[in-house]
Parts: structure tokens; C-alpha cells; sequence
């Protein structure tokens, strides 16, 4: 049959096992040198809650945290989710903690090379720079997203053109190491309309201040604290437009599923590390496996390789539709959001799982607070709490789509309207 | 970015929503046409367990019996598991019945086309044989896998070079038409051993006959019946061989996951028709929708689209490995079997789901024997009775495989070693 | 009612396995000397959706159809629902459509029993006129609950102190045998407002026809039917008043409760039933059950000790309030309401989980329309459409017991403010 | 013990919300005043691993470390496992960890008074005399049932008539401040048997060492330890009888679960206390609950009353069993574990999944460490490791009891006979 023939063009296989293009490969080759180490280092950190910091100088060091930036920058130029996506699997398969920090720094390449490309002019200047810092390995930038307690975090003009930045972030990750968080905050604008900004604001800014205290019930190594800024001064140029408060714009979804679908490929690690934990144990062991061993090995089997092709399709997807800006841009951002989160659902039961089934087939030694099952069991439930859209939000807006009911699909703008208690 | 400037393959989208060959796409197509009466007809052939033998007579007329036929046979060249995946999945939507009878001719289009590339000369020549008249919509052959009841189907010399076939054969699909069966049979050699051979078996052979009588739970237009052999004489040039009993070798899961993983595109078809019934019911109602019924169509969707990745996926694979004759013949077996298996399990498990909630939405209307969802119920379930492989098989290879315990996996091979009842 | 006095024999063992009254224990043995005819009917009765007529003859023969009716009035006087179920529990395990069709009658026995205590003179002597008759066999009474599509049933004045009935019911059980039917209908009041009632009309009165035409995905053998009213007149004294639309009075779910809770038993029936097909097959295989099945007969053993747990307690507990007339009447109705829907939901689920795990063990012989294990997969998904509440109004009822939410928890008032397609 | 004849009050609500008692009515008033500080305590102990020891020095004031002492012998005499279980449920409202840790002496009160009972006379004189100093708060005994590692805990004689006892144990609850332990050993007996011997061993004993080290995944406040023996001298008089090795007796089922089934109380507890922070944050909360919530609370509903109903129907048949010793003791054994196991089964599967639906109703809050539902989280995993019976152990014995497949049900004798590394 002549179609066999056909010299096979790189196709994603389905499975986040291999990059698709050359600069993934190279983050893959380049990632295996550290794994060794966040292996390694994986169970003192969560004991004792601490941020790998010297993982991340090697990563700065060997262009790992430019990994995203473009080659003209002077990055990797790893420019597909889908490889993004397989990297951050394999550093979960060691420490899902590292890769969740460093997923952010990754997501920021990527959207501020967008920024770079499609911002205005000083939007583009001031993405050039950081990337350029980035892959340098002198930039780190977090993101800020998510108000602690009841304080929204709010710009207000400074009166000479630039801002003042108040207010207070929860669950930073890789704050320890930041050298910049990008934070969604809300501004006043004329006609009584609230506008959403994401400013870019430098550690060392006059204002800011790292506070310590959170510990997770699981991703205790991801570096993860609370910012809080009292009128620190923001320029105009760093300020990032997102858009305003109940806009009902569908646009926004593809920039918020670009920032946030790689994340994907980290609880897919997290199930993957607890199911060779399980088959190495039982395999070493020299008695028949019990028939509810075997069955929950298999079942195993089956729902890591549907978490893998689910979590690869909603990748493939977003990275297909990412340059199509042919198209409408609220459908866009719909068709970019759904699949992924479709698959968020998924990844999340699916993976808590598999984990929960290979602490049942190990048996009691998994719960002691220091088995690397027991630990996966923590790091695997923080995947229903990622943003963007908690369970309930997922499933109003999956259930919106598919019944064609109207509401605000934009999470922040949704946040922003609602009552302080049940954000 | 220049790698978003790079034409880009017809990869798969890996939601088997369309095909990625020419053929595939022409077949879909071909299939448009003869979907609404397939649609039409769902209920009352249900009702009455009737065949469609009038849509396979179209299907005849317009090339669609040989759609897995060689274009140098003068079939229409889908070569690819994943079209046929897709054709199936379209016709499913409409009623999985056909889909399921359709889906043995693809089958042995797509096997006797191996046997007609790889196979020894006289194999070579009657596959090219059958495969020209399946082209021709002359040839409609039936797989005949499943002994029925204690008996086991056997081949003995009939002393002149040929052999005479006894048995009987249980859950043929397409039998209605069937001109050729392809039977499971078994052979005693020299040294004790037991043969296993595909005998193909025309309809009008002396000793061969149609049973009437099975009317199924569901799939009951899918002219599903027994047939038996009563020493039937079959040339020695119409025999596949299929192995020996016991040889423990993965070499034959090839042939099997090939013969059989285009099915998965059957269930996700179901599932995908209770969705769009469910979906539309609900839209269509002026109440604002309760929140159970929002939680199960969101979790609906997220199901839906993990399905169509998993089998997605497993189609892929099987297609990237089937023309991989370079490799070892036994770990190409497996790598295309267990894919496909976990995949099944799957789509076995989240098909019915999916199918159960949407009858929980719609409600009580659904429980009317008629009413499409209480159909599609009743057919998803036919799923988990697929060969190769029950739920048992499929957990004790998938555990096996994990674990590295030795069993045959060749099922056709480990049936004929079981006590009768258990098969 | 004096039974109540009687010395309280044992505690109820909370597996459904014996009465805890004398006449409960009565019933089950009258009941035992049908189960051999009801069991060797259930398959031909389910293929030809035929109504077990001649059963309900023997039924009223032997008493049956007066079990529930008091010992003062001619019948059996079981009284506790807990006894019921277990009755229901062991037809149904020979046949859940017979159970069904008794649940009928069992029901009406216990409402009209509390019309009879406790309603005003000339409800009391209509009870009483019908529970004699029950008690001889001669009155056979069914409920007709649900409207059929988009038509209300109503009642309108008919000038001389009567009324007159019409509207169409669908899903009224075991409507061929039934002499009575008790009607859920409207009549518009001074005011504005709309009353609730449910007339009790003889199959004789002119205007009353019975339509023939629905089968069932399952429950085929339960006599379910339409039943339309032209017209029909209903004296008033045979009105039984059922509140307001609107009115959220909680008081109204016990009654509600009392009517429906004994339903658990029949699912239960049907789980232990598809149990034991499935034990006994594989006990009588002479291999090695497989991994999976171990698993799925451990699974299936424990959720259908939790299946019988969990409906006893919620039988015992409306059993225990239902003569505590003392209560305020509303959180006697929520507390009898609330246990049964939580029994409801699980018994739902688990019960559909053990039939489906039970075709899984036992193969693809089950997937034969008439093998009892079909019967059974499609009988026990009746379960979610019985009344009080659809899995979405028994989601909304219980989360707004939980967080203090103000509803209408009436669900015939409910529908009755309800659009009418998403009744 | 004369408390059985006591006139039997209200039968068992199925909800495990009262005790069916008097004293066990009076335990649970006891306990109430401990309960304020036991919660207040619960957050800190979990997070440092703190034993609350002053919370049992309390106990031991009130006579709680007695509670299962009979009153003859100073107790407060409550002998129902019922009751012992709703005690330990509201314990574990409030802190899992101090329930489980009360668990051990609480069981230990329940078995000695059956050796006081009907043991040999010198292990009566024992019992005797451990349960005067229990109920004076002097005596607390935990148990020592899993080997370290590969380490077989040993007798041998001393040569005079004593043993002396090595090896080391795991997962000893309460040893912090355990005045005995009761150790699962064994010796080599003529003929090539080995017996099993629960010998009863002071912690003041020559060559005992309290092991300090484990820190559990949850449970961490419950003094888990592990404690081991270097040739431990043991009197002859000081050791129970606990069959052999292989002798396949089901009559040791008995005290295994008689030692147990009141731990149901502890994760029924667990799941109790997640469903009330979910539900009160929820009712607090000014916006309208989004949909995914209001089903996710509902099905907490709905399985937490099937875990109270199923935890005491299992609770109720092993105190209904317990006096049975007219009964073949093999049969007792069985008809106590087979319903203690199903019921296992269940809560551990939906008092886990009531949990992590808590934390994700709540949202991302829970989780932090320190938050009561991650400690919830935490603690509802330790009921899969619980004696008697993995989930595999329970598979196996489940599915034989209903297959009527032989195998030797005692778990101690089994693991004794398991390669080490299995167990």
C-alpha cells in the first residue's frame, strides 16, 4: 500500500513520552542531566518544605529557565505546550514540587513571547528584555494570581502616568527565587467600568514584600508563599491588559489556556512515578500477586495511558489552534479552553487514582510521611486546585458549552464579581 | 516563531473526528450519503432484530464492502485503523448494529490485504481472490471466532490433501449476507501438538448452516447468529495459519489487535449519540437545568473527549507499528496489543457511563423500550464481550505485562487450553 | 393501629433477610408458595411485556393483595415498611416486574391505612370501604402519579358538589388488573391558588380508558400503562386532599416517603438475584476463577451488604416516625424523607454497579436478551426514575437539607410550577 | 457477663449517632468533656506528631481507659462493639488520631474480659488482673501485631519453663505510654508446627525498646511506634493461645474481628467531621453554590449515611454473634468476619471519597497543612491498612467465602506462611 510508504512526518504519538521538535528534545536531554538530583533531593525537600534552590541556579546556569524563550532571544526556542508539557512530566516523575515552579517560569516564556510578537509597542519592548533575562538565566517570574483572603489587589493611578500597586497574593509558587511576579490586580476606569491588568512587578521594588508561613499538604518544595504589596510603583509600560471586569469576553480563555494546559503533563508525572513505585514493588516481590493486586495493576495501566492520550490531545490542540489568529477570537479561546478542560476533569480523577490504587497494592509501608507514595499522594491533589477553573467552575463552564447557556467565562473577571467568600 | 511556519502534516487530531488519509476522508463521505436511512432505520431493526440487509446492499453497490481493499484490487485503500475507526465511529451515531457488521468486512479487508502482501503464494492468491470480489461488493465475509456451547471446532485430513471442518460457531455478526466465513479452527499435528488455522469457508459449502435463534440484549440488528460446519471440505489453499496451542507466542497479537481495535470507534460512536440526545433534550427544555444534570453533562463531556483521545491514540499506534516488519515480531505484538487494551478498558467503562448519565438527565421518557437512549444503553454494553480479550483476559495480560509474569497471550490459543465452561 | 402495641420481636438485623413482625413473617411464607411460578415466569413475561395475571389471581386468593391491610379490617396487618421491603426483596429476586406491580397495591394498603386512622369522616369511611375489599382480593388499586407529556391533569367543579376528571397518566403499574386508581391532579381554589388532590376513580367510570402501547427498556412484565380520564366524574367524598401548589410544606414528604420507600427492597431483590447467578456460575466452573473476577465477586459482595444496610436503616427509620404524630409535622416529613433519599441515591448506583459487575464475571452468554442477567441489567435501571425525586430534584433536595436552602420539596407541587417540558 | 441480661433498651438507630447502652450512654457523656480539648488539639499533635498524652492521663482519671472493663471488676462494663464504636466515632469527630490510639485499649478491654471470661485459669488470673489495673487507669496495653521488615517475632524456651521473646513490631499505636503490649509470636512446636501466641509483655520487661522514628502520612498524633525484643523473658502463665500455623481454623476469626470491627467507628467519624466543615464553610458562604457543589454535597450525603448504616449493621452482627457459643465455632468466625469485612471494604472506598469531595467543595484553602480537611485527608487513607485484612487479603477472603474456594482465613497464621517480603 502506497500511503505506508510515505516518510512519517513527526507526529505527536499520543502518549508525552517524546518531544515532537528538535528544541524539545534538546529541553529533554538537557532536563536529564538534573534529574538525578530533584530525584534525589525530592524527600528532604517535602519533609522540610524547601524550595530546591540550587536545582534552579543549574537551571539557570544551563538555559533550562530560557527553555521557553525564543532562539532569537536567545533562548531554546521550545515553542510547542505539547513538549513543555513532556518536559515538566519528566521533572514530576522526579519532584512534581520542581516542576510545578518551574512550569511557571516556562508559562511565562511562552506568553510573554506572544507579547513580544503580538503586544504593542511597549509591551513588546518590555517582553524583549525579561526574555532576553530569562534566558540568560537572571529573570525568574512568578505569577501572582489568586487574592489572599479577602483583598482584592487593585492599581490606582499615582497621578504622574505610572501606578500603585496594593494588596495581597496567595500560593506564589517559586517565590523564594523570583526576580519578578507578574499579578492580576484591577483598576478603576471611567463610566464606572473595573479593568483587569496584569503589571510586572520587579522583586526589589519599594513596597513588595515575601511573606513566609504557607506549607502544603503537598507540593511542599514548590517554593510556594504569599506576596504582598503596599502602593508599590508599577510604570505604566509593565502593565499587561487583561481585559475588563464582566466583559464576557471568550478571547481571553486562549491566553489563559496557554498559561496553564502544560501543567497537565505534571499530574500525569505524579501518576506515572506512583504506578512504577507499585509495579517495581510487587515485581520484586516473590509471592504470587494477590488477584486484587493484579486487577488494580491493570486498571492502572489503563487509566495511565488514556491520562496520557487525553492530556497529549488537549496539548496537540491548544498548540494547533495558538497560531490561528485567522480565526474568531472568542471562538478561539472556547476551543482552546474546552478540550483542556475536558481533560483537566480527567487528569485530575484519573491520576488521584492511580495513586490511590498503588498506595492499596504496596500496602502499609506507603503510609508513612516519608514513602515517596505517601507523597505523591499529597502532590496529586493540589491538580484540582490549578487555575484556571476550580471543579465547580469547570463544570459550570463545561455545561454552559455544551447546553449553550450564557455566563462569564473569564475566570478573573469571574472571581472579581463575585462575593470575597467564595473565591 | 519559525516553527509555527512549517507546513504541517495531516497529523491526527487524536478526537476521531476526521480521517487523515484520502480515502479515509472519501469513504466518510461515501457513508454521508447512506447515514440518514441508517439513522432511520435503528429503531424498528432494533425492535425486530432485523438486519439492514438493504443498506449493506447499498453499501455493495457503492464500493463502501471494499473500502479496506487495495486500490490495485479496485477498493478504496483505506489502510489506515484509524479511518476505518472514524467511518465506524459516524455510522455508530447512527446505529452501532451496522457499525458492528460493517466493521467485519473492514476487518477483513484490512487482514486478508497483510495476507496478501506477507502471506505464502497460495495465501497470496486466494486473499487477492476474495479481496477483488469484496472491491467488487461480490464478497462479504464473516469472522467466526467463538465456539459455541462445549464444542470445539475442528479441522481433520479428508485424506486427499484437503480437510473437513466440524463445529459450531457462535455470535457471527453479518451472517444475514455473509458469503465466506473466516472460522477459528483447530488442528491435531504429529508430536501431540494442536494447530490453529483460519479455515475461509464459502456459504454454500456442502455441510455449512445458518442457526437462527440468537436475539442479542443489544446490537440486535447486527445479524449476529450461529453458524455450524458438518464436515465441511475446505481446500488446503483456503487455510490461514494461525500458530500452534500453547506457543506462548506474542507474534499472533499483531493480527489480532489489527483485526479488532477499528471497534473502539463503535463505543465512542454511542457515546458520542447519547451525549448529542442528552445535550439536545436538555437544551431544548426552557427550566433552567438542575445542578445534577450540569455536573453530569460537564463530566459527560470531559468522558466523551477521553475517550475519543484514548482510542484515538491506540488507533495511531496500531498503525505506526503494523507496517514495522523490522521489528521482533513478538514485542511488536505486544506493543500494539496492550495500547489497545487499556484503551479498551477505557472506553469499555467510560462509554456505559457516559451512556448511563445521559439516561439520567433525560429521565424517566428513557426507560420506554423504544426511546433511542434505552437502545444505545443496552448496545455500549456489548463492549466488554469483544474479543480479544474479556475484562479477565484483558487484566491478567495487562498485569502480566506490568509485572513481568509469563502467560500466553494469544487468546485463540489459551481458549482452546481452558475447561469448557469457563471460555 | 394496635399492632404498633405488640411486644417488639427482635431487632430488624439490617440485612433485609427476615421480617420483625408476625405478620410480616406471614406474608413471607404465604409469598413463598408463589415465588417457583413468579421465577419460571419472569423470562417469557419479560419477552412478551405480559402481565403476570394469573400471579395477582393467586395474590388474591391467598390474601396478598390485602397484606398491608389492618387485621380489623380482613387483611394480613403487616405494618412496617421494613416488612414490606423484604417481601418486595424476595419477588423481586424471582421477578422484579412482579415486585413492582405488588409494591402498587402493598403502598396503597399502608396510605389508605392512614386515611382510614387518622383522615376526616368521609375519607376514613372510604378507606375503609376500600381496604375490605383489598382484603377479599377485590380491590386492586393503582397509582397514577405522572402526567403523560405536556398535558396537566385536572379537576374542574362539575356545578353539583362533584367533579369532573381529565387529563392522561403514563407509568401506571399494574394497570391490567387494577379496580381503582388513585389520581395526582390540580383544581384551581379561591384566590388563585391551585390545590393538590388525588381522587380515587373505579376503572368502570364512564370517561376512563386505559391505553395500551408502552414497553419497557425493563420492568416489562409490571402492567405499566396510560391512563387517560375524559371527564370522568368523581364524587367528592372521594378526593383525598393533598395541599397546595406552592405551598412548601414539608409534612407532605412523609406521606410521600411512606408511599415509596418500601421500593428499596425490590432493588436490592434484583442486585442479590444478578449475585447469585453470577456466584453460582463461576462456583460450577471447574478452572481457577481469574484475578478480575475474584475482585468483582469481593466488590459485589460488599456493596450488596451496604446495598441492604443502608435500606433497612432508611426503613426502619420512616418505620420508627411514621406514628410520631407528635412531631412538628414538617421535620417529621424531612426526617422521613431524608434518610430514604440518601438510601435511594446509593441504592441507585450500587445496585446498577452489581448487576453490570455480575454480566462482566459471567460473560458474554449474558449479553443474550433472554438471559436472566439481561433481564436484570435492564430492570434494575428503573431504580432512578421512581418517585419521590429524580436523581437532579433528590440532588437538589438533600444539598438544600444540608446547606439550610429554602425549596419547595413537595415534588408534585414542585411540577406543578415546573415548565412543563422538563417534568 | 451479667450486662447481657440487662433489659434491652431502643434497638440500633443504623446510624451509629447513639449508643444502645447505659453505660455505653455513659462513656459517651464522659467523653463529651474531653472533647473540646481534643479538638483543640487536633491541629498541632498532627503537625508536630505529638502524642496527646494528657488527654489519656485525663482518661485514665475518668475511668475511660476502663470503659470496656466489666463493672465486677471495676469498669464502667461497656460490652457492645456498637457502642464502643459511636464512642470512638465522636472521638474521631474531633481527632482520628486519639480515637485510634483509644481503639487499641479500648479492644484490648473487650478481649481480655472474653479470656476473664473463658480462657484457661492462669490467663484468667492475667486478664484478671490487667483489667482491675485498666479500669483504675494504670493498665494501658497496646498491641504489637506487624513484624518489622523481614523479621519474624520469636519465642523460644528459656529452659525453665518460661519463653523468651525477640523480634521487632511496627505500627504499635499508643506505645508512648503503653504499660504492656501484646505481641503477635511465634514458637516452634514438636513435630514441625509453629504456634501462634499472643504474649502479654510488660514495657519494663529486660530487653524491650520502645523504637522511636515513625512519622506516619496521617494518624500522626496517635503514638504509632514501633517496639522491639531482645530476648524478653515471658512467663508461661502470660501467654494466650493463639492457634497454629496452616491450621486453616476459621474459629480465630472471631476474636479478630471481636479485636477490630469498632475502627468502622473511626473513619465513619472522619468522614462525619470532613462533611460538617464542608457543609458549614458552604452554608456560610453568601453566593448561590454552583451546581458541581450542590451535587458533590448531596452525594456526601448520601454516602455517609450508607457508611453509618453499613459500619452498624457490620457492628450490630458481630455483638449479635459474639455470645453465640452454642454455634460451630468456624461458622461463628466466618458469620462475624464476613460482613465486618464487606463493611470494611465499603467505608474504607466511601469515607475516603467523602473526603476528598470535601476538599474540593471547600477549594483550594484545604490545601495547606494545617487545614483540618488535608489532615482529614490525611488521616481516612490509615482504614485500608487496618487489620485484619489488606484490601487484597480481603478480596481473597470474600470472593472464597462466596466461590467456596479453600484457603486459611487467619491472617497472622497466613502471613507466617508468606515470603517475607509480602506481607
Amino acid at each position: 500500500m502506497e500511503t505506508e510508504q510515505a516518510p512519517r512526518p513527526a507526529e505527536p504519538p499520543g502518549d508525552l513520552t517524546t518531544a515532537i521538535t528538535a528544541p524539545g528534545e534538546q529541553l529533554l536531554t538537557l532536563l536529564d542531566r538534573h534529574l538525578p538530583r530533584i530525584r534525589a533531593q525530592a524527600a528532604p525537600n517535602d519533609r522540610d518544605s524547601t524550595f530546591p534552590a540550587a536545582t534552579f541556579h543549574g537551571f539557570a546556569r544551563d538555559g533550562v529557565l530560557g527553555a521557553t524563550v525564543p532562539a532569537e532571544l536567545g533562548g531554546m526556542g521550545v515553542s510547542r505546550l505539547h513538549d513543555v508539557a513532556v518536559a515538566l512530566l519528566r521533572v514530576a516523575e522526579a519532584d512534581a514540587s520542581t516542576a510545578l515552579a518551574l512550569h511557571a517560569q516556562f508559562s511565562r516564556g511562552i506568553t510573554l513571547t506572544y507579547e513580544w510578537l503580538h503586544g504593542p509597542p511597549p509591551t513588546r519592548k518590555l517582553a524583549e528584555r525579561l526574555l532576553r533575562a530569562m534566558a540568560r538565566g537572571e529573570a525568574v517570574i512568578g505569577g501572582a494570581v489568586k487574592d489572599h483572603g479577602r483583598e482584592t489587589t487593585r492599581l490606582r493611578p499615582d497621578g504622574s502616568g505610572g501606578w500603585l500597586l496594593s494588596g495581597r497574593k496567595t500560593l506564589v509558587t517559586m517565590a523564594p527565587i523570583a526576580t519578578h511576579f507578574v499579578v492580576s490586580a484591577q483598576a478603576p476606569a471611567a463610566g464606572g467600568t473595573t479593568l483587569l491588568y496584569a503589571p510586572i512587578v520587579a522583586r526589589d521594588t519599594p513596597g513588595l514584600s515575601i511573606v513566609d508561613g504557607w506549607t502544603g499538604l503537598g507540593m511542599r518544595a514548590s517554593g510556594t508563599l504569599d506576596v504582598a504589596f503596599d502602593d508599590c510603583p508599577v510604570p505604566a509600560g509593565n502593565l499587561l491588559a487583561r481585559g475588563s471586569v464582566g466583559a464576557h469576553s471568550d478571547a481571553a480563555l486562549a491566553g489563559q489556556a496557554v498559561s496553564s494546559v502544560a501543567m497537565l503533563g505534571i499530574y500525569v508525572g505524579v501518576a506515572q512515578a506512583a504506578r512504577d513505585l507499585a509495579v517495581e514493588t510487587m515485581a520484586r516481590r516473590s509471592a504470587t500477586p494477590p488477584a486484587a493486586s493484579r486487577t488494580l495493576v491493570a486498571e492502572t495501566e489503563a487509566r495511565l495511558y488514556a491520562l496520557r492520550a487525553t492530556a497529549s490531545a488537549a496539548l496537540v490542540n491548544v498548540d494547533e489552534l495558538s497560531p490561528r489568529h485567522d480565526m474568531d477570537p472568542d471562538e478561539r479561546g472556547r476551543r482552546m479552553m474546552t478540550p483542556f478542560q475536558c481533560a483537566k476533569v480527567m487528569v485530575n480523577q484519573l491520576a488521584a487514582a492511580v495513586v490511590d490504587d498503588c498506595l492499596t497494592v504496596v500496602g502499609g509501608a506507603t503510609y508513612a510521611a516519608e514513602h515517596p507514595l505517601a507523597r505523591l499522594s499529597r502532590d496529586v491533589r493540589a491538580g484540582r486546585f490549578m487555575q484556571p477553573y476550580t471543579y465547580a467552575d469547570g463544570v459550570d463552564y463545561l455545561s454552559a458549552q455544551a447546553l449553550g447557556l450564557e455566563r462569564d467565562n473569564n475566570y478573573v473577571s469571574l472571581r472579581a464579581t463575585r462575593p470575597v467568600d467564595s473565591r
